[in-house]
């Protein structure tokens, strides 16, 4: 039983709350703090587009087709399709010689509401570009035009969702290599945008990002692949996710010293390269929005060394005061002291 | 620790899970069935909306003002905002001689993305109409208008949302007498609406809503008043809710059979008139939206005799196929084994 990571407040009582686990490791493998169940299978969704992103780079597709930081970024996203997102994924595929029919990441409404209400407010509709993962596919994309040198692209790409295409062997081959995890006996399941999933446990999650983060422990061109991402990310936060995010407005704040990424159904994984260290975390019953959210705040507030306004500001992520329509206080997020408490050092 | 009730499944794999508890119980007050804590109290929030308009009824209001089988439906209402919705409020509302201004729940935009984008793509910004809550608190005005007779209303009306008004101490008397909870002893928060909201065992909720179904136990006004909202409610299910939403297309489906109203923060309550029987659920981390639906369609297909047709609509809200953006069937969301074994009769 994992225990209460997240509570939510309503005047002085615990109205709901979260439970879950958290693996933080060094890139040696270590276990530096564990919370709950580190080592159930869980299936880190879109927690881990660096690591499916690591081919891209070491690939030498981002070379040939002189992919710049905003693009290497959009490749590690789950955005919120706004049009710098649209713009650039756009831009990457020209590169390529393909277009938005290229994109087998199927098309949803933006997540964000009020970037669905500026679409509609100008009478369009969305199409694949606006998929949260049409980064992480553009980049696919990038590999196949790097794997299938010399044949014909659109047809070389098509499929390049399945298991079998020589794009997710990659893929396959990079997240098995950073994590450190047999993907042959994990539980197996189908992506939101329709590429496989390995249920994988949070320690080797938690292993793979502090390899991540530091290099240790990976082949030479995934190591240099994992930096140039990071560095690429660093530089461009907006790109990872979007306005008011909290991937973008931390990465913002913190730069390099935090690569943080979600994943749906409450996965949260970072690296802290400062620190030598990687996170982990699942939140039991899939809330990303308010659980995952505050749990990785509370632990980059617990692992990395911040300034007193960097420390405030984080504050702010783990330690939410909330408002009604009002605007009058109802209550509050926060992490729990337990969660505190097992990350204290 | 409560149970897992809801499963979120990926693949073969449980990528998530919801714990949470089930009250069951006839109008003496017997407990039929019991999953996980009933006795701990927790916040009702929306769930309770039909007690909360009890009010209206009992006190003369609705007739004297003669609303509605719409109108009372969306005084017990957590509406999508449609312009359906917004219409019949603001009917309420001239009813009473007051506007849209007098409304105390503040403004959000509708909770469902279509209608947001609905709203933008006509260029226009929400009101307190839109409000999920509005036509609770147009009913509200409507008791103010009858408790403040020969009064000048907007004056009298003012702060309604406030502990110590007339209007909210005849609704939290009525919840008191419907639940036969003290509510002098409850935990205490304010709602999202700004109107006080009380901690309650799940056991006192579903004993109010056996009462609510049956008139058992409750003092013959409101006995009367139980009875005229729930026909209301059955008549203009549309009301309650909206398109798409559990709550309207179950009623639609099962009309009289059973009364059942969510609220926030993974609270779920019925009454099923022909067994006699309440219902309250509370899913401990506040889902709504998938785990509080499924745990009632899993409960309502237990208690209620439904023939093949409905028991088949039922199944198909209790276990639920997922498909990715490209229509390809990813998972499911299921009722727990164990929660249909502890209901199984």
């Amino acid at each position: 039983m994992n225990p209460v990571l997240v509570e939510a407040m309503r005047g002085n009582t615990r109205e709901s709350a979260h439970r879950g686990a958290i693996a933080v490791l060094d890139a040696d493998g270590s276990i530096v703090a564990a919370i709950g169940d580190i080592e159930r299978p869980i299936f880190p969704r879109s927690a881990v587009k660096v690591l499916q992103a690591l081919p891209l780079v070491d690939s030498g597709a981002a070379e040939q087709l002189g992919l710049d930081d905003e693009e290497l970024a959009i490749a590690c996203a789950s955005h919120n399709g706004e049009p710098a997102h649209t713009t650039v994924v756009a831009r990457m595929l020209r590169k390529t010689g393909l277009d938005v029919n290229a994109l087998e990441c199927g098309t949803h409404w933006p997540y964000r509401e009020s970037v669905q209400r500026e679409l509609a407010a100008a009478g369009t509709a969305p199409n694949a570009l606006h998929n949260n993962c049409s980064g992480k596919h553009a980049g696919f994309l990038c590999v196949a035009c790097r794997l299938g040198a010399g044949l014909d692209l659109r047809q070389y790409a098509k499929g390049y969702v399945g298991p079998a295409h020589p794009v997710m062997r990659a893929v396959t081959a990079a997240l098995q290599a950073a994590t450190g995890f047999d993907l042959e006996r994990a539980p197996r399941g189908t992506d939101g945008c329709s590429i496989p999933t390995f249920a994988i446990p949070l320690r080797h999650l938690a292993h793979a990002f502090a390899r991540v983060g530091t290099g240790t422990g990976l082949a030479p061109g995934l190591a240099r692949a994992a930096k140039r991402l990071r560095e690429a990310v660093a530089r461009q936060p907006f790109m990872v996710a979007g306005s008011g995010r909290f991937d973008t407005i931390v990465m913002q704040a913190l730069g390099e010293r935090v690569f943080c990424k979600v994943g749906a159904e409450g996965v949260f994984c970072a690296a802290l390269p400062e620190r030598g260290l990687g996170v982990a975390i699942k939140i039991d019953d899939g809330n990303n929005a308010r659980a995952a959210e505050v749990a990785m705040a509370a632990t980059i507030e617990s692992c990395v060394d911040l300034d007193d306004a960097a420390a405030r500001f984080m504050r702010g992520l783990s330690d939410v005061t909330l408002h009604n329509w009002n605007g009058i206080e109802v209550g509050a997020l926060r992490a729990s002291d337990g969660l505190r408490d097992a990350l204290r050092r």
